[in-house]
């Protein structure tokens, strides 16, 4: 059958400097010496390749040993507790927080330091958002199905941030449920990553050229669930696979066009390997 | 046939203290001798009722006689040329604005010290608008029909007000319209008048008791038409009416309760008097 791919797709920088992070202190320090305290990408297949080639990514901070190893921290950064205690306990670090994820949690901690009550819309169980919290007491995380009402303070002075993988249309209406209600001030900065704006900008247009999706990426990854949940808003069937062992030709029946795209921790292989066995079907 | 009064209806604080501020410059000058640079408020009747006290409301500042005459800023407020023309004729300035106009004054001049781009929702005819917007250099003035790509500048800090008589709905719309193009950072200050919003709610409330909606007010009067708007989005026939002289038998044919409610400028007396009458027919 034909495939068609979006024009934008896969890995975004934040990855893609993340893998290479990762790969340049293994290649320094040797394997076994860096440890991630959990995969650094929410991609199994990108997850198990590093562990492969030397990196430890079921770590707790408490069991690294500071004379043999170095703590990574993975794209999705971490709590400014996690840099105190490596810091207490002597460990070398090896940053790979994703520098939009970076940029959140500065404006988290500036919004609360100019005297903001910090709101985050996002889920509150992605580690991208349980690092950025951690950069103000007391910050509210709200999603879609969230009582607003019961939430956030009355007549207050909100500042919002969102996560990064979050779509701008999905943070606009959440907004505007934020702006109905009484408040005195709202300053929002946006923390959007442009990367994946694009990616959910090209699988909606090439909604309009197919018969049926595929969306290529870990089951847990914020962003290519995004992509999922655009192109079935839209009516599109639409697939989440991890990779080609998941496909079943029933999903293909009667279609002739299939469109793909990948979240942005979906490594290219992936990609390639599944477009290329679908249009043997 | 019945007639249901909205539980909040009519003279807000702001009409309240632009008529007693009127009344007490009147008596104390004598009448002529206080001149207003226009309608001191949006309703036909009562600004009839206080050009006969002794009010002028044609007024222009290069005509206004400095030995013998005061100049009256109106509830809509004045850009500051105004207020510097006038100390420059040696005019004596009875400051009429509501106070939430001079919020919304204070917030532009506010958000532009502080580097904003200032976008103001409003009607950018309506006096208020035209008297907030003086406040900084280059505001930009959006509403409904609004081509935002055209009008907005491109990833901006944006600091925004709003026409203190639209509804929290309106203005939460408009500002996610803005949210889904790309913007650094956005600051909204809310200028709303709750006493707008009050009357915009005890309206909609009216509407699920009733089978046809009178609003009482001036036909420029921007709250009595947002009162207007908010009733007929909801699907109820609703009339815009200045007194009983405008009323039709027709309005109420096959209609058995009837809702009515006024815009913050329109006096209790014009809605005791249309309530009175449509009680007896």
């Amino acid at each position: 059958m034909e495939v068609r791919l979006a024009s934008s797709r896969g890995f975004c920088f934040g990855v893609e400097d993340a893998v290479q992070i990762d790969e340049e202190a293994v290649h320094e320090r040797g394997p076994g010496r860096v440890v991630a305290l959990g995969p650094i990408i929410h991609n199994p297949q990108m997850v198990e390749k590093l562990e492969r080639e030397g990196l430890d990514q079921t770590g707790e901070l408490g069991a690294i040993d500071p004379a043999d190893q170095a703590v990574l921290i993975r794209s999705h950064g971490a709590r400014p507790e996690t840099y105190e205690q490596a810091r207490a306990r002597g460990l070398a670090v090896v940053d790979a927080t994703c520098v939009l994820v970076k940029r959140a949690q500065e404006a988290v901690q500036r919004l609360y330091e100019e005297g903001y009550h910090v709101v985050m819309i996002g889920d509150p169980n992605h580690p991208e958002v349980r690092g950025v919290i951690g950069y103000a007491p007391n910050v509210t995380v709200i999603d879609e199905g969230c009582d607003l009402e019961a939430a956030l303070p009355y007549r207050e002075r909100l500042g919002i941030v969102a996560q990064t993988t979050h779509s701008p249309e999905h943070v606009a209406q959440m907004i505007a449920r934020i702006l109905v209600r009484p408040y005195k001030e709202v300053k929002i900065i946006n923390t959007l990553c442009l990367e994946v704006t694009r990616r959910q900008e090209a699988a909606l247009a090439l909604c309009d050229e197919v018969d049926v999706m595929f969306v290529l990426g870990g089951m847990k990854s914020a962003n290519t669930r995004e992509l999922v949940r655009l192109c079935r808003q839209k009516g599109m069937t639409t697939y989440h696979l991890e990779t080609w062992d998941q496909f079943e030709p029933r999903m293909v029946e009667n279609k002739s066009v299939a469109g793909l795209t990948a979240g942005a921790s979906t490594p290219e292989w992936i990609i390639s390997d599944f477009a290329r066995r679908l249009e043997t079907i």
